[in-house]
């Protein structure tokens, strides 16, 4: 079968059965993802043997050890990846909720209600895990999936898709809602993204180059984030201590993740003194500082070169814009509030940025005028999270602006439809 | 300059403008608004000079009495948009809503706010006054916007874009807030629909070609309807007086409208009493009735093919999925609900689709099942409007499920923020 008539029946599946699955109770949704826990426990055999393949030949081609550990699946991870799926199915179901009500003028009566948006395509990269994640967040929110994971995890993936489809059928549900697409050929990806009529959504997961593919071939909208480039600015007025707690929260707590920091921005009339302190704290936990000329200077001045050899470094104009996803802070000395927000929104990538002062008036306009999906003010960035706003689970975080913005959870992964109840009303 | 370079210099300065306009008050909005207003009246011999040219061209074109009746500027009609302008001053301004707001246990104070999307690129054929009814929804939402206006309206829609900037810049606000694109060749158009790091938004108005054009070459998002296919169904029980008002005002009130009546959908236990009932209504305004072999057998039996000739004619299946925008209208034999759904998801557009009956278990299936933006029990399919939902105004319907689907208001034309405010919160 060629990749379009593969592509193209693969979605048509997927999309008769979101029909049947958006009108499903919450009851069968969440029968369907119990089962699915109960499964992922007592299928434990089979799912480490397909993993185990996924894992020798990743072993066999290179991979490198953390992305081998990455892939792996063991009776704990399936464990904790059981229970993932139970909070899911405790979270409220989004479909049906009111959004908002009215009655017109003539009687008629007008809600917004909540309905799926239909089927989600979802593409993504390596951990195995993600297909389940991803597929109960679809499954809950009433969608039907398209999974498209990465060669490394495929039979893992496999197996796993195998056993949502039980968990579906076994709950009356149509085992169609959850398909993986049975290649990882990048040469089927483009066919899949023509499919307009018949796929509502596609979400990218994983590397810049992937999703740059993914959004320059769909002609279904696409939710995703590039990257993550994350600043904190430290106004002139800021509390040294909650400077560096933050500046090293922000950067060291989980440097791999989206919303760590990677542009540290210190107001100029506290290079002296503030600006040493913090990467006094930075140093220590081993972070490299790529510093402009100014601040180099004043990390000189106090010594910190001296004493952290190899660690201070000059920054070049590519440092600005870099996701490092690392123990790497880029450093930059700016004049006003002005030019905090400026370099924000023209380096930044619009996803989490931070300022620190105690001056309501400052911070307040850098809340307004930092153009990005979170801002905080006297907080960490690594809050940009699903689960820390709140939202109960996430499929992703989003820097678009249509749609979506910030952490998406199942609410994001609706629509809604206008209901309009009449006595015979005309217009 | 080339069309990359000029769109490339047009969208840059929009985006240099969106960000100030982002941070405007509504006070200096509503003053360009009104300022606006007063300038269509006071400069009225400037464009009527400028649509005078584009009509002569127009009529020397040879396009249709219509045609060129819809692109004609007078003082009355000038009246009418000036004040337009000043009813979406006097609309609440949708940023800076609180959408809404928490406490998270650390402490951290959490909040949606509505923002603007940014610059949004809108593509539209014919009219001149669309580009004063975008140009001023998207002012009031903080955008800028990119117009892109037919070849038809060129003349007049240069003047009124003129006039515009000099409002904007009047009040203080960025003159490059709203700006026309000074060409109407569709070769400009990839170039423009590529810019996705500068446009937010892309929203095509016209034809389902130049739709498809648009979707086709973008790599922004685009908010769209392609046409609108709405279907009336009548279940067993329907109520004939109401069956034929609902039928006549879907079908004839605006038959050119995208919410208006494409389909007629009878149950089959109906032909003999409540079909020729509603087709006498029908065709004693003018319509042509387009129907299957049943429903055109029992009108042959109520003697209506003889009273109407030619106006009853047999349907093919091309007539299920047409938007004829005419007195025209296909019908459709269906032997239960289940069907009828079945037929409305299947040709129908995703637009606007009702059910009458007295039955509340048959009307809340068909308000769940069938999957339109909206959908109606007992009431006009034309009632799907900004302006009858009470949003006020409305840019556009949307049929697409992301972000706006139905009608499209000034909160359509926002996204939103995440602001959080900590005390120095980490994780």
């Amino acid at each position: 079968m060629s990749f379009d008539a593969l592509v193209l029946d693969l979605a048509t599946r997927a999309r008769a059965a979101s029909l049947k699955l958006a009108a499903a109770s919450s009851e069968e949704k969440n029968r369907a993802l119990h089962t699915l826990a109960d499964l992922l426990v007592a299928e434990a055999p089979t799912l480490l043997e397909a993993n185990a393949r996924d894992v020798a030949a990743a072993s066999a081609n290179g991979l490198s050890a953390p992305m081998v550990d990455r892939l792996r699946l063991d009776p704990k991870r399936l464990a904790a990846l059981a229970a993932s799926v139970r909070e899911v199915a405790a979270l409220p179901d989004p479909v049906g909720e009111i959004v908002d009500h009215s009655v017109r003028p003539n009687g008629l009566d007008l809600s917004r209600v909540r309905v799926p948006l239909g089927v989600i395509a979802i593409i993504y990269e390596s951990r195995p895990n993600v297909t389940i994640d991803c597929a109960v967040l679809c499954l809950k929110a009433g969608n039907a999936s398209l999974l498209r994971g990465g060669s490394e995890s495929f039979h893992s993936n496999t197996a796993l898709a195998a056993l949502v489809s039980r968990a579906l059928a076994s709950s009356g549900l149509p085992a169609d809602a959850v398909i993986l697409i049975p290649t990882t050929d990048r040469a089927a990806l483009p066919a899949l993204l023509k499919l307009d009529h018949l796929i509502q959504c596609v979400i990218p997961r994983g590397g810049e180059k992937l999703i740059r593919f993914v959004v320059e071939n769909s002609r279904i909208p696409v939710i995703k984030h590039y990257k993550g480039v994350c600043s904190l600015y430290l106004h002139p007025d800021a509390d040294t201590a909650m400077a560096a707690s933050l500046a090293v929260n922000s950067k060291c707590s989980r440097p791999s993740a989206c919303n760590a920091l990677e542009n540290l921005l210190v107001h100029q009339s506290r290079l002296a003194d503030l600006w040493p302190a913090v990467a006094r704290e930075l140093l220590a936990r081993g972070v490299q500082l790529r510093c402009d000329s100014a601040s180099l200077a004043a990390a000189e001045t106090a010594g910190l070169i001296e004493q952290f050899p190899g660690k201070l470094i000059p920054a070049n104009e590519n440092d600005w814009g870099e996701e490092y996803l690392d123990l790497i802070l880029a450093v930059k000395t700016v004049t006003d509030l002005d030019g905090a927000i400026s370099f924000i929104n023209t380096h930044g990538s619009a996803h989490s940025d931070s300022i620190v002062t105690k001056d309501k008036t400052a911070a307040e306009r850098f809340l307004r005028e930092v153009d990005s999906a979170a801002v905080y003010w006297n907080a960490s960035t690594r809050f940009t999270d699903g689960g820390e706003f709140g939202l109960g689970a996430e499929i992703g975080i989003s820097t678009d602006r249509l749609h979506a913005r910030g952490p998406m959870g199942l609410r994001e992964l609706c629509t809604i439809k206008w209901v309009a109840r009449g006595t015979g009303q005309v217009r």
